[in-house]
Order: structure tokens, then C-alpha cells, then sequence
């Protein structure tokens, strides 16, 4: 059991000093990974029925605040939306203008994860028709959680940690709004097709069948039957119709795009060749590369060696050498191999580009998952642990491996967690990072804010070499005889020191905590302080 | 509110007795379409972890023996499967044999249907080690059931009344078993494909989503991933591989044929014509016709018509008329119709042949739907009732046009309800029957056992002629004019009954209730009493 330090703070099985209690609510600390066992049963919606829909299933309403209205929206709820228009969502924005224009106060906003374009809303966080977030912020909205401005605590998860919250009846939505390219008066929606086809919508599918109310909003109506009914008008209260439900130009972002520095690529390349020397790299092996420059050049040259004559000998196969499944965040890199037969499938949480969209909506083996299956911790297994290796990135590692992937040195929170967490439980866990950042070095004695644990991180690959979990015998025994550049983390850690000057600057930071940051399984694994001015 | 006659049998909104109680449990009696008003929440599974399961995904258990000790099988369970392969079940035999071995009793059996390939269970019944069946009994259970020898009370819900009780927890499952025709080693498994394929697993869906512990059963494994996950392994507990799952062969049998009785034929015909001259026949309007020999008949007649110069002429189109979806149990019939394009889809819930399987497997518009989309009454609205047209047959049907699908006028329950009842809210629904059976009216004054409402029964269809539902005047007024022939219900009882000799003889039945029969919200609509023999 962790020991009280001040009032309502604890250290955690991490090391980490957390709140007891977040936003009224009490909150169990991490207790190690696989070590907290979830209790009682899941959330339970309100029994429906169909009593109160109409029989020709035309649920649409005249207007997003309508709808709203008829939702019932008032003081204290929890609003949920996806962002699978990444920086492109147009419709968060209009869901709190409403709410102001309506007099409601003391929301909780419960994103899938926000980016910059949702800026805007921090003018009703200040009003107060926001109380706080509870979803990943990248940029602005971090910022301004950061600097202690939000009146609630912030809390991230990730995209597991969301489908676990809201199954658990941790996170309970009131009103869900799911912005979908295409869409049918029933509300079956898709997000494959329409001219603002963002892909798939499986971020909202915990919002859809455990939310109280849901509502569909589109700018592509269809006839009854919406196929394929991504989400399940069975699940739909109202559909609504917008001029414009997302500019998906905006889901490319520069986390979608191949790096193109001499040394991420250095990076890309000894990831690909670990994977090859390693023996991962073998018929019917699996990986996740998800976005991120040096991710995505790793699959590029992974894909090379899976032609490899010299590979395919070695492996005494004649064929190339094909993947059982790969995992996205799609992309054009990862389609490529589907379409050249090097995987049969792709599993795919989320399209990172628009070739992964026509994919998706092309072909039947470009799957569409959702954190339900890839990476629900509270589920009878998922996904993510059957992948043979996984690409990662973070801010900041340190010496014993333990990442993070939310905040900067100085302490700002700028980015959302993702998948990132769960993806951690992969069969070979590798971090890409470069070993300085804006003159900052990224390996540290011990991370601002702590992530992910050490004892699932196998490698941190930087471009002055690549250091190995010593928890990792296997790996290092595999790779024996290797001519990467195999090192000591903490050795990589002081050649980086020595060129900036020295560790990072501490931050400067508050007693305050603004943020807290969930593990997979809903325990509380940190928590961020405010940065001082 | 019921008024109580003898001690715990009430009278119901419908007129008929049903008990308040059931195997111990209190019940609502029906209080009439729409009427009663769920409250509360869905069942809410118990929370599962990761931590539990192997990280590898391999669930596999030796055989399903151990399966059923490690899923904690004991006195007093409910054990659900699913009748995908109808009277070519391998698997539910198989589980009851273990349960004997294992000295296990008072099990409840809780089958989506059961066929007479399930006659050995009678067994079970006899020694205790089933209680009671809750599930549509087809043929010899039924006539088991009917005879008063079950020890607990058989319980009738259509497709979309079991999906309700589960989703409501009324019908709690401790061990679901799955037959699934491909799986992988996760639990992911689809019905579309393998040796024994079947089609599609939609009847297994509530299972999966909330029995404490599901158990799939293949006899082909495969790599994961395997997809379609119609199954998702995210809700499987174990995977058990056998030589043989089921046999497909078997799920084409005597309702899934085209009938070629002239006087059905002809009853099948008049339907189309009905459908054709009451304007219900027109660009994007949509079927269900489902199995049975006039159900077929009709679909082959309709396709004629959606063809025929002379209705496109009428209809100002010149392209044949297409719908905007059909429904199924799909067959050739309706696979032809999707291949010839006029249907851009169709809705699948059962597949009723061997074309249906390949169709689905590999035509992405040959959609496996669930009783959830289609038919559960409390979700938000369901696709039953956005159906143009359809096509039913019964057993008996009275002249308020209440029908009956489980008994015949002797008293003896032989049919389930199939999905039957949640058919009856499309906007024209047809019985097609013959007036007589067996030298027997099927129109009658009042039903044996009440399935239907009369309210919601538009047409029915017989060789002497076609009833209107004086409710639908809307329906007489567009068939003004019609050369249909149509004649009043009581008209068409008159004649048959000069032809048989009068009305059937009135079932010999004992006061004691075998069968309660459950309204798609829950309630008891009527009860079943007890053959003397």
C-alpha cells in the first residue's frame, strides 16, 4: 500500500507522488504492471426502447443545438468527441460554442485527444463552460492545462485507457457527438467514405455503447443502409446534418510524414537491421509501426529486407518474407505492403494519411479496429501484446528505460499519450528516439513524468547507438555477434552530456498538480505539476 | 394492471392467462405493443483483466472437457449455444454428454433454437442434468416439452427477445460455447469460411458480449488474425479445437425450399401482385422474406416483377427496380437478386444454403447482421421496422389476425419463434398460409397459443383468397381496384370450415403451464399448457 505523504498524496509502486483523490474522485495509485486486479462489473447504459425512436428510423434533428437540447445538456456533463480528424475536427469547437450560447457550465470534455485546432476552446475553459479535459492534449491545450489555468485536473489516458474508463464506468459520457464522413438516418456511420472520409471511427466506439446519449453528426447522408456501419445506429439517438463535419487534408500532420534528417534515418535503418539480426524478422512475424517520422522510415526499410535475397537465404525461404498482420496508424507505407503481398492484412486504430483511407474503404483486409480489441487492458486479452515488435517514440527516456511521452524537460505538457502505452506491451518494445532534442538531451537520470515503465521498454534506439534492457537477455544474446553499435544507455546518456553541457535544466515547477496520467488499467502512474512562469 | 385469477396466474393485456412467476422468477405480463416501459440498466458483465489471459493470445484449451472445468461449470448454470448449423449441431450434445460425465445437474439450456438433431438431449432432460430449455424448440424438445416432462418451464423468445434478455440480464449465461466454422487460437471466428462453414454467427453475439465465460469451438484454426472477426476473441475465455463443429449441409431442410404446391404457389404469387399493385413495389422499397416454400416463391415472383417492362412503364423508371436492401435468411434466391444488382445488398441474418455461405464470404455488401441491429426491442430503434414488406407464415392465425407460430390446434408446441415476432413491426407484414393443413383450418377463432398481436398483422395471404386487416384502410384503399382476391378473413374461415366439417377440434389440454411465450420487450404474451395424452 503507498505511504501518505502530504495530504492526499501517495507514492505510487513507480516511485511517482500521486494524488488519492482527482477531481472529487478517489483514485487507486499504480501498482505495477499487471499487479492492480479491476473489481466489480462493467458500466451499465440505461436499457433503451425502440418505443421511443421512430419506426422508420429518420432520428435526424434539425441542428447540433437541437439535438443537444434534446439531449438534455446541462451544468456538470461529460461531452465526449473523437479525433479522427486529427487537427482537422470542426465540430468540437461548435458543440462548446452551443453550450455557451446555452448557459451551461462546468462541462467535462472528454476527447479522444485534442490537437492545435482546437484552440479555441480555451476561451471556455476560462469561462468556466469547460471545468476540465479528460483526454490527450497536444499543443495549446496542454499548454494552458501546464500552466495551471484549467479549474479541474486534467486527465490523460490512453486510447486503451479510454475504452477501459469508459467500459469500467470510470469515465461516463453523458452525450457523446461522433463527427462521421458518412452517415444514415438511422445512424449507422462510416468513416471510410463521403467527401470527408477520415478512414475509420473506432475511437468513438466506447463512446457509442456506453454513453448515455449519442449523437451522429455528418455532412454525407446516405439511404438506410450506411455500409459499412463502422458504428451502429443501434447505439444512436440522433443523426444530424452539417455543411462540414472535418477537413480530413489536416489528418497529415508532421508526425505522418518519413523523416528526412541523416540521423533519424541512421536510427530507422538500425531498428530495421535489429529487427533482422534478432531472428523478429521471420515469416509470419507482426508489426506496429505507428506515426512518426523515424517509424514511419523503419517500415520502409524493413520492407526492403523483407525482399532481401540475402535475408530470404538466410531464412531459407524462397519467397519474400510475408508478415502475419501489421498494425497502424495506416499509411501509405504500410499499404503498399498490403497491396504487394507482404502482409495479408492490416490492422488498423487509425488512418494517418489518405491513401490509408482508400485502402481501408477499398479493400476488406484493411481492417478497422478500435481500442476494444487492440488495446483495452480490461478485456480478455488484446491485440497489442501479440505483436512481435512495436516502434515507438518519447520526449524523454531515462536510464532505466522508463519513458515519457507527455511532457518536455521543462516540465510543459504538450502531448497525449495515443496508444502509446498499450503498445508497450508488444513482444519487442523498441523507442526511436534521437539523443538530443532543440540542444536538450532526450536520455535523462529520471523522466519528468513517467509514462511507461522501464521493465516493458526493450530498446531505445538513438543515433549515437542503441541500448538494450538488461532485462532483455534473450534479445542481447540474439543479437550477439550484431555489428550495431550496441551500448550502454547510460554511456550514450553521458556522450550526449558532454556535448550539450550537461543534463537538462530541472523545471520549474509548482506544487499544483494539473494533470494526472493513467496507466492502462486505470491506476494513477503520475502526476503533472504546474510550470512556473 | 392484471387482474390475479387463480393463485399467481394473471390475465394479460392481450387477453390471455400467463403466470406471474417463472421457474421462480416474477414476470411481467404483456400490457400491449409498446406499452411496457423497460427501467434500469443493461447486464453488466464482470470486469476482465489482460493479467489473466496469455500475453501470447493463445487460449487454447485441450478438448472441452477441460474447457468446461476451467470455466467453473456447476449445478445450476445456464449453458448457451447458437443454431447457425439448425439441424447440423455437433456441439450442444457434446457439451451435455461432458456435463453428465462430470455429474453436473439443474443445468438450464439456453440454445438460440434447438432442432431434432438435439432429440439425444431429451436424455438430459430425463436424468436432471438439464432443467429447462430457454430457446425455441423445433420438433421433438418441443413435443417433450409439451407433454409436461421438463422439470422447469420452457421459455420462448424470439431472436430479438434473446438478445433483449440477455442485454437486459434476464437471461444471464454463465457459459456460452461457441461453434464456430474458423477461429484463431484469440477467439476471433467467423462463420463465412472453413470446412464447416455456415455463414455467419449473429445469434452467438449477445453470448460473446455478455456470458461470464465464452468458450469457442472450432475445427479450423487458423493464424490470427482471423476475419472477419464476427466473433470478437476480446470476449472469448478459451478456444477448444475439434474434428468436426457442425455440419452445414444440414442447415438447408424443409423450410428453406421453394415450395411447388400450385396452391402455395399461388398464395406466393398473389403476394407479389399485392406488393406490386399496392405501390409498396417501387424504386429503393425493401423485403424481408425469409424461410419457407412461400416465403421463397415470393422472392422469385417479386424478382419477375422488379424486372417486368410493364411495371417499370408504370413506375415511370427504365431501369429494373432495385431495393435499397433485402433481408434474409439469405438463400440463391436472394443472392441472385444481389449479383444481378437488384439489390445493392443484403442484410443477413441466418443463411438458410450453401450460396448464402459463399455469397457472404465473398461479396462485402452480403452483410452478417445480429439480432441486436435487427431485431432487439430495446436498443434505439432496430431494422425490422424499416422494412417495406414482410413475408411470414404461422401456424394459425384467428380472425383479429392474432397468430400463432409454436402450436398447432392440438396444443403441441413444435416450432420456435425464429425471429418472427420482431418481423411484425415491418410496414406491411404478410402471413402467407394455406388455409388448411392436414384437413385442419389454420384460420381459426381464437389462436391456440397467442404469438402476434393481431394489430400488427396487415395481411394474410391464403389459396381462397387474401385478408386485409380492416386497421390497415390505407392498404384497402390502394388496393381499390385490385383484381386481387380480396375477401374478409371470417369469409375465407367460413369456407374452410365447410370443407373440413367445422373448426378444429379444441386442444386437450391439462392446467398445468410447460411453455411461457415472451413479447419482444419481455413481457409473457401467453402460456403453454400441457398435452393430455
Amino acid at each position: 500500500m503507498p505511504e501518505t505523504l502530504r495530504t492526499g498524496i501517495v507514492t505510487n509502486a513507480a516511485g511517482r507522488e500521486v494524488p488519492e483523490v482527482v477531481n472529487g474522485r478517489a483514485r487507486v495509485p499504480f501498482r505495477g504492471v499487471g499487479a492492480y486486479r479491476p473489481e466489480g462489473n462493467k458500466h451499465a447504459p440505461p436499457i433503451a426502447t425502440c418505443a421511443d425512436f421512430p419506426a422508420d428510423g429518420d432520428k435526424r434533428a434539425t441542428d447540433l443545438r437541437t439535438a443537444l437540447e434534446s439531449a438534455g445538456l446541462r451544468d456538470g456533463m461529460v461531452i465526449s468527441t473523437h479525433h479522427h480528424f486529427r487537427d482537422g475536427d470542426l465540430i468540437a469547437r461548435q458543440i462548446f460554442d452551443l453550450a455557451a450560447e446555452m448557459g451551461v457550465k462546468d462541462l467535462v470534455w472528454a476527447p479522444s485527444a485534442s490537437f492545435p485546432c482546437h484552440a479555441p476552446l480555451i476561451r471556455h475553459l476560462e469561462s468556466g463552460v469547460i471545468h476540465h479535459i479528460e483526454g490527450s492534449m497536444n499543443g495549446p491545450l496542454g499548454d494552458f492545462c501546464s500552466t495551471g489555468r484549467m479549474r479541474g485536473t486534467g486527465i490523460l489516458r490512453s486510447h486503451g485507457g479510454r475504452y477501459q474508463a469508459i467500459q469500467d464506468g470510470d469515465l461516463r459520457i453523458d452525450i457523446a457527438v461522433i463527427a462521421a464522413p458518412t452517415a444514415d438516418a438511422f445512424g449507422n456511420a462510416t468513416g471510410d467514405r463521403g467527401p470527408s472520409a477520415c478512414g475509420l471511427l473506432g475511437f468513438a466506439l466506447a463512446d457509442s455503447q456506453y454513453a448515455d446519449h449519442v449523437i451522429v453528426v455528418t455532412d454525407n447522408l446516405v439511404p438506410f443502409p450506411c455500409l459499412p456501419w463502422q458504428i451502429q445506429g443501434n447505439y444512436v439517438d440522433q443523426v444530424v446534418e452539417v455543411d462540414r463535419v472535418g477537413d480530413p487534408s489536416k489528418i497529415v500532420s508532421g508526425t505522418t510524414r518519413v523523416t528526412n534528417s541523416p540521423e533519424r534515418l541512421l536510427i530507422a535503418e538500425n531498428i530495421a537491421r535489429l529487427v533482422r539480426d534478432a531472428g523478429i524478422l521471420r515469416p509470419g512475424f507482426s508489426i506496429q509501426a505507428g506515426a512518426g517520422g523515424i517509424s514511419l522510415a523503419f517500415a520502409l526499410f524493413l520492407r526492403e529486407m523483407m525482399r532481401d535475397p540475402e535475408v530470404k537465404r538466410r531464412l531459407g525461404v524462397e519467397e519474400d518474407v510475408r508478415a502475419s498482420f501489421v498494425r497502424g496508424g495506416s499509411n501509405r507505407y504500410l499499404v503498399r505492403m498490403l497491396e504487394e503481398g507482404l502482409t495479408p492484412c492490416i490492422l488498423d486504430g487509425q488512418t494517418f494519411d489518405l491513401e490509408g483511407v482508400r485502402s481501408m474503404r477499398e479493400n476488406p483486409t484493411h481492417v478497422n479496429t478500435s481500442p476494444f480489441t487492440s488495446y483495452n487492458y480490461h478485456g480478455k486479452g488484446n491485440f497489442a501484446s501479440l505483436v512481435d515488435v512495436t516502434v515507438l517514440g518519447a520526449t524523454e527516456v531515462d536510464v532505466d528505460f522508463n519513458a515519457n511521452v507527455v511532457t518536455h524537460s521543462d516540465g510543459k505538457l504538450l502531448h497525449g499519450i495515443g496508444g502509446w502505452q498499450n503498445c508497450l506491451f508488444g513482444r519487442c518494445v523498441v523507442l526511436a528516439v534521437p539523443s538530443v532534442r532543440d540542444r536538450i538531451p532526450v536520455l535523462v537520470d529520471r523522466v519528468t513524468t513517467l509514462v511507461g515503465p522501464g521493465e516493458l521498454i526493450d530498446v531505445v534506439a538513438t543515433e549515437r547507438g542503441i541500448a538494450i534492457n538488461p532485462r532483455r537477455q534473450d534479445l542481447l544474446d540474439a543479437l550477439r555477434g550484431s555489428d550495431l553499435p550496441i551500448r550502454d544507455i547510460r554511456e550514450i546518456k553521458e556522450d550526449v552530456e558532454r556535448l550539450t553541457g550537461g543534463p537538462p535544466a530541472p523545471p520549474k515547477l509548482a506544487d499544483e498538480i494539473v494533470a494526472t496520467i493513467h496507466w492502462v488499467d486505470g491506476t494513477v502512474i503520475d502526476a503533472v505539476r504546474g510550470v512556473l512562469a
